[in-house]
């Protein structure tokens, strides 16, 4: 299909720090650098990104909610929400876009409460644990899907 | 007796998308009309109803403690925050007026993490299911809670 | 609609005890009160309502099957039942019409086994902590859902 | 060592009524007054104190990775958001510098879901139970671990 | 042996209603049609059959009591008692007969609560799923297991 | 005091079984037997024993409201109802007058579901494992507790 | 209908053994026994058995996949499997036909790890604690379910 | 039997200090006054009482050891370590004689951590809930079992 | 680096099905036109795929193990033995090179029993939800975490 | 006030060995030191500390049984018993004076035994992972609460 | 006694890769040096030793059921199977000659899936955490039974 | 190594019975057997062994703290207290040498509650389950660990 794609790409809580809080976790790329990487990729495929990070779970919401219909699909990190936040997951579910979760260091070796994702069963996939390239394997995914 | 009560109607996160979101679950009243609603009714009895609704925990603790004492009564679906939320459990408890919880759905119905409330047990009383009616019947039971 | 709405009020165990037992959780009106209360509400709005208490759960399905076809709603305070009957559950789902399911005192600032309900999520929903009113909303919210 | 330490005092939810709500649980002492103290304790140890206090989770994690690399210790009290927020605890994990955890109240004598803490195990320690002085005892706690 | 074999047939709560409740779970066979079968098939085997269904866990009791050494065999379908009366159990145990439990429906396929039974580990071995043929399988094991 | 004492004895489902059920668990001596021993202990105390046996939950629950204000204690062996009636525990509850709970097995070297009890915590105390003798114990410790 | 069906008869790990391996829990029937009572039964109702025993989870997979569309109808005794093996479940709901579930022991009178079943909720139905005859009544049944 | 009989009654940690602690729970009657009603009663009885409390494990499993066929029964409240000693609970069940284990709060009326025993299951049986009378009952059942 | 890379893929238990079972939930794609998707996707990046299917869980181990040295990374979806398979979890920590875990369906949406893996801490990332693509997907990280 | 306030500290099992003992958890002060450290501070402020060690538990709740009305408060590190001692809990709960719990390590970071204390609840106050500052924190929150 | 007693010992998946796989938790000896060290060992009590290894659960079955009665004894550590394979469990009950489980590494100290063991409680005994010496332990221990 | 080497063998509660108490669970053997053959086998292996066996944790945490450094290694049977002392896990952890725990049983077929050890996670290794040979196998191992 020819129409360009436009995609909205979330960061959740402390990811504003990456590349300096805790690189032996999180890698030293830092959020920039990320969403660079990103418009790149999609720039190939005709899509645009836009991205917001914000530490607030309400700001989260209501720029999820703005983006309302005019997004065509979703990449979202959403940090520490994951676990915690059942009114991020309505959120999301209330969009009619696929939405595609990634997590920048693998939450299967991590403490046990890292183990849940209130956001996973209502997102079409989950990717875990590749640092950075989790959010351009996310994105090369959230786009398959909708040029399907 | 003759004065007028002042009711504060809190809404949580997401309640602003009603009548759009997920309309098979949340019905299409918006939430203008449920308020225009409570309105309605409330000038019946002689009271006042004030709305508030937010996206953001913070917010709809900021707002209400700042009702403290300048109100009688409060009216809250609390919506995903219900099953998360200590810190709006304890704004609610500092509060020394009677509180009802409302729930448009049938939480019963639904997910089992939405079965465990952290607000129900600070509430005079809960009221479930009813879609928009939940609104009208929960001012009712307060009002009268109120008036004897 | 015009034709006279049917509505069977079912009270369970230990309901007749109302307004002598342990007064301080469950209020002093007693049972007798409720129902006339409630026949006088539904005559308002060209309702009948049919009463029946029993400590006998056997004599409580017996009462909801003979009910069958012949009312248009049930409203249902199944008492100590709620916490511990599947065999009141399966008559209730073996119902055409909607339920409404209340409780006098709220349950969940109760014991913990008090949290959990067979009835809520076979019920249209639920209405809990309001004492007797909890009745008059819970007929008020049937009458409703039927007049729709 | 001669260098002034700086130390961010850090008040979660609902701390801002202190003084007011529930003063059986919390006590009659108001947060200006818990921060002057802290000040002045601080002054006779060559310390500076800065204080915030917030109902957003997003204002209080924000206002941590501002302190960043600009303090030596943090003191806080998170409040409610001390059982549910794993955000909090991911900016507090960010930062270099030890941190004090306390409460005003004695948090096994209440409900049980106050127990876990998600800040505890990234902290230095904890103190629980001691009203006001709670915040006294962490401060000197904290100049000491870095006065070592 | 050519002696006639008494067996006594038992039904719990609902399952009057059959061939009119949920027929999608329990098919449209009626209780009298499965009564008459058992007979039939039992004749076959020199076998008389004593049927009882009643929506009262006491009466239920009663009868199996009253059954006692005058009967070979108990073949039983708790309906909802099976999930949760310990008293039935009981009366079962106490019979010096072997004891057969069905199901109309696959009861794995359904609620979790509907999982456990109470009734499974003193009886002689458990059919479920088949329909009213549960019934006809389960006197065949039954006349099987009685005149080894 | 002089006063003569009526106290209720209430046996529940599967009772009236003793002496022939399952004798190496429940022992050889009859219901009669035991009410005809408490009888007898009760006279030289100058109380009167009232003995009712059911297997119908609400036959209970029935009978123990009617015996309301007319008693001045009451002695249950709750049988299998012990573990699973929250509407028995209720018209217990209800009761003005100290009760005593007996088992006639230890229930704590049996299985695990029963190992708990809904009537332990509003009766005064609890007597397990002495077969017949728990009666007579808990009509000692009940009369004792009454004459104080 | 006049067409022969093909039946699947599918032995789990062990069951080999039948007939020598703890004979006071499995009986003394052996294997072969079994597949013969079985194919006798089968061909009264023009039905064909096949039988595969195998104490691998794979070949068993492999049987049951090659099986395919091949056959009508499979009766299956996992054996350990039942309560392992996630894999043979899968392998079995990936079949267009009916499958009927048995056991010989009633697996509810033994270790707590022997009550979950993987397979139950994939088949049509379930037969446990007979013996061999569990597996002519599986027959029976699924030959039923396979004529309707 | 005119065999004199030598019971060896148990009093577990902080029992010395009955009459002086926490009296709301435990009562006023000292532990000296509670060992002279059991002396007194025993004669009667033509038994010998021998007493012993410590609050260390270890002494207590000592005595135990060392009345070993040197009595014929044992009445012991363990007091805390009701709970939390296995050990306790094997030199028990190393006795040959019976025990009988008493309480005198109604343990089932306090925190959940005293509603399990690892005394229950290897004594004869219990009685909890009577005060210092819960010991005289005690000495009634364990005399009685022995005359038998 | 210029080296030809060896990759292997290895596929658990039925998934030799693909594009017959259950598509709704797998997908229409073949396990073969996914192997050769893989292969001509690998030689773009100068690397070589081998392929190894079994529904045997010591045939893939069997295969792991030889493996060994002679590969530089692996990609597997280990389907059904995922959730029950530490023999295979321990197979995959014995070898020296990333792993990579994909699934075909999201494993979030389905049974409760899916949502644990022995394989995803011993993974360097997981890949979930994205049909066919999670493979492809799962060949770009591993290839780019080798590359580095 | 003027009086000279007495100071019961009591330290559990192990922590004689303070300062040889796994030093990177427990550091490398003695008890002596720590002990003397206590009085130092105690005289500043005309109190007079007691100290008691011992590996018995019964030894530990003997001399606080002693203490009785003889100390005006208690500071205790119950060490392991912590997570294992009702009858420690018993004895402290016996006394009238407030009592201060603490601990050398942080016991949130620990092994998950060691998360819950059966002291906290009966203790005004705890302070845990500050090493040997840990009784000197707590020394000063318990004269303190004595002064008020 | 003079008879050659003929010890079958069995090795679960992975341990043929025993000297290379992890050997900081396995060791550095190989599976061959652990059979020629236990055919040494067992030739000095005139003990024959058969080994077998194998990466499928199957194969494992098909073995120990073949040496059947040819055997006296058993000596296997079953590796990963310990914890998963039920199937395991049953073949070993099946045999008729004392079983031993051995482990090279301490598996308490290990994740917590290890710690349960469905082969410990149909073994005579169990040795772990010797490394190879395990396996010497092991033989000792069985041939030590087998002579009695 | 020619060195002496010094053993310390710690028996806990109820041990001293060994030989009387419960023989058909413990075996025939005294513990002065037990010890005699210990110091006879250590003789061979040039090693010293010193005995302790005492019902008192603080006697035993006692015993072990002196032993300090004086010893080579640590031999226990923990007897209950395996299941309830961290205070004798934290002396054990406390010291330097290697500890080797035995059972006489096999805790694997006994209750539930001694599947747990809190030792053994700190030992070396474990061996249950093969009577007074438990302990000579321990012996073995340990000085096997010592000599390496």
């Amino acid at each position: 299909m020819s129409r360009t794609l436009r995609i909205l790409v979330v960061h959740g809580p402390n990811l504003n720090l990456l590349g300096t809080r805790e690189p032996e976790i999180y890698g030293t790329t830092t959020l920039e650098e990320i969403d660079a990487m990103l418009r790149e990729r999609a720039k190939a495929s005709r899509a645009e990104i836009e991205s917001f990070q914000s530490n607030h779970e309400g700001a989260l919401i209501d720029r999820i909610q703005q983006a309302g219909s005019r997004i065509e699909g979703l990449l979202i990190n959403p940090g520490a929400l994951t676990h915690t936040s059942v009114a991020l997951r309505d959120a999301l579910a209330a969009l009619a876009v696929p939405i595609v979760e990634v997590h920048l260091s693998n939450i299967h070796r991590r403490e046990a409460f890292r183990r849940h994702s209130y956001v996973s069963d209502v997102a079409l996939g989950v990717i875990t644990g590749f640092g950075a390239q989790s959010y351009s394997l996310g994105l090369e995914a959230l786009l398959d899907a909708l040029r399907v």
